[in-house]
């Protein structure tokens, strides 16, 4: 007889959790990614604006797991599931049978019906898309730098964020010191005074999962540092000239979405309906409905907590899904089947507001200001995967404060194969 | 009267001596460069080994300038040259003028009428080159690991680099070192001893512009290393198949290409007849002949040394150049027209042959072994424009070499601003 076949889909928190609790059971594992890399999300738009670089939040899959000897990495493409055969299909034509399978895919930034504004208002969530917004921050510099008319020129030194979750807001204030930072003495024609950040949310109050003081001392803490924050006014329109919301207009050629997600297309693998986010509503174990050898965890998974409020997307809820359904792997080998709902542990939300600033709530309690932005800061490092990385940003970090220098202001474009760019572009 | 309005045409490293060199000078600096960044191309092949990342050797062109008050920096792309007008003609359509125009805009690889080997043998010239490189090594591994028929497999584990230079020599014993650290442990079904590696080379021996001496330690060190050297055999095809040279065929799905170069459109630009390589013959100052106010440095230049030997492209080289123009401007400015001849002094070669093994030739003293590889990081490290790479690229270096860990082995795509790469890929 086989051993225990488990394949699990994604490499995020959620499966990189499943599998590493797993490393002492007696299972053959599987995990599939289109990726080759883990990506430490929470640091992401650290990319995006140029403190960090890319290898700095993303590891190989395969290095994270190469202890673990139950472990077969796959980088390869999903396309579908056959339940009856149970079996995961491959862009390939390959097929790879489970026992049990966990879906651990993700979310992807969505645009709720409008996805023509996807063009003019990138999302972050992969690190194509962080050096994508690098670039176009970059780049609207460049330009103003040589633009003469004042209209175009004030539109171009205009950045735009959509959404006023932790992603929304360190944006805006990551924006806010890399502009600053880099008109500084390199701009003849820019004054730091130039540079203008738009926060823009639909509800009532910015991090409206937070504690209500923390949101209030954010909004102010965001102020102060010159973001315009837009409240309670939803997003009509982006286009190539700006952004609509409410009854107002601003002028823009740089937006960034920071609104909304959905999850990746799990719902149609399996044949089930997903919520309005695509995501899949388990049952209190996490398994699909009907599905007891299929488990959905992570941003693709819609599930309750004890108090009936929704369990957020965000990384600890992931890799906690994670590590319930290895036990229940277990138990399951272990020729137990009594249900073991899943409970969701809360340990606080954290978002930082550009240097020297965040709030924190653990719920017993609520930190802002320095003094939170430091246990931010140290609570990252901690939750970094490897020693490599744990040095090197925590020394990228120590740079930037001590010095202002943000390393990574590289404008780069896409793969390079196929064209010479040189001549391509001087020759015509 | 206004002040002596200097061009300069390239943030490499000619461009940037000449602007550095004349820091002091009472005149008005314009850098063009149609990237944002400085490229340190020396250290460029441990980008596309993913032993460094992109961000450790680029660096914005207006951060190395930012404390000199007499430059300004514009990223923009030049078309052309109004000789007669005495102006630079951009692609937007506007003109900068000039009293001398300083033209440092390299080279780019070239393939010799052969331009359709390109789409299968990429060159080493930009950040996106490097990253393009390290994705086609790395997703030969993963391609390999799936790979079941033992033909196609052998293929995607070898990996062919055509040119002996410095930059095939680093590249052959880089990718030896990639992929064996990176199968080890970390692949199912690959062992270290399936890679394959071979540089071909069309002249008698590797390095040829090395000491002979040399030339024989390298070869014996890369065959020590697992290299196949194939010396004396001039490649006739490249396609996706392989690679035809001399009466041979090597089967593979990675090339790369480190045989030639040409100059950027320099010559083009001027209305004057380049040589093979597209380069400008200056004269014994450096200008373009005719052109007493034109100067062309570094590798879009073509200038003989006082042996009769032609200079080599090479970055102390280019720096030399730079400085050179930059004292003609100065002693022109002061009414000191006389001749002044370029003296370009060598002051070595240097290439490594993978961790603790190098060749160094300085002329009065030759070294090889462990201890060149010493003094070749030193010396790198020490040419390095700044100093939070210095400390950086130190760490980085010191990580591998304790560790055996590349940490930048990321495949990512170009940009993704315009694609839902999760659901384009997954739904189709």
């Amino acid at each position: 007889m086989h051993k225990h076949r488990v394949v699990i889909i994604g490499g995020g928190f959620g499966g990189l959790a499943t599998a590493k609790a797993l490393a002492r059971a007696d299972v053959e594992i599987t995990l599939i990614d289109r990726r080759n890399h883990h990506l430490f999300q929470p640091l992401l738009y650290q990319v995006a604006t140029a403190a960090l670089s890319p290898s700095e939040v993303a590891w190989p899959i395969r290095h994270l797991l190469r202890r673990q000897a139950n472990v077969r990495v796959l980088m390869g493409t999903v396309v579908g599931v056959d339940k009856a055969a149970r079996a995961v299909l491959l862009e390939d034509g390959a097929r790879q049978p489970y026992d049990t399978l966990v879906l651990a895919t993700g979310a992807q930034h969505a645009y709720f019906g409008h996805d023509e504004w996807e063009e003019h208002a990138p999302g972050l969530k992969t690190v194509e898309d962080a050096t994508a917004i690098r670039r176009k921050l970059l780049l609207a510099l460049e330009a103003a730098e040589r633009e003469t008319d004042a209209e175009r020129r004030r539109a171009l030194l205009t950045f735009a964020i959509i959404g006023g979750g932790p992603t929304g807001v360190e944006m805006a204030g990551a924006i806010v010191e890399l502009g600053r930072a880099s008109i500084r003495g390199q701009f003849n024609t820019l004054s730091p005074d130039d540079l203008r950040v738009v926060l823009i949310e639909g509800g009532k109050r910015v991090l409206p999962n937070f504690y209500s003081e923390l949101s209030a001392y954010t909004l102010d803490a965001l102020k102060r540092m010159g973001v315009g924050v837009e409240l309670g006014k939803p997003v009509s329109a982006v286009d190539a000239e700006g952004v609509t919301y409410g009854d107002r207009h601003v002028a823009t050629r740089t937006v960034i979405w920071a609104a909304g997600v959905a999850a990746s297309p799990v719902a149609k693998w399996l044949g089930i309906e997903g919520d309005r986010a695509g995501r899949i509503k388990v049952e209190p174990d996490l398994s699909a409905p009907g599905l007891p050898d299929v488990f959905v965890i992570g941003d693709a998974a819609s599930a309750v907590r004890d108090n009936g409020k929704p369990v957020p997307g965000v990384a600890p809820a992931a890799k906690q899904m994670g590590r319930h359904v290895a036990r229940l792997i277990q138990r399951r080998i272990g020729g137990d089947t009594t249900p073991l709902p899943f409970a969701y542990k809360h340990d606080g939300d954290l978002a930082t507001i550009g240097k020297s600033s965040a709030v924190i709530d653990f719920g017993w309690i609520k930190l802002k200001g320095w003094f939170a932005w430091w246990v931010w800061g140290l609570a990252h490092i901690y939750f970094l995967v490897e020693t490599r990385t744990r040095i090197f940003i925590t020394m990228s970090w120590l740079w930037i404060y001590l010095t202002g220098q943000r390393s990574s202001r590289l404008i780069t474009h896409g793969d390079a194969t196929k064209t010479r760019p040189l001549e391509e572009v001087n020759d015509n």
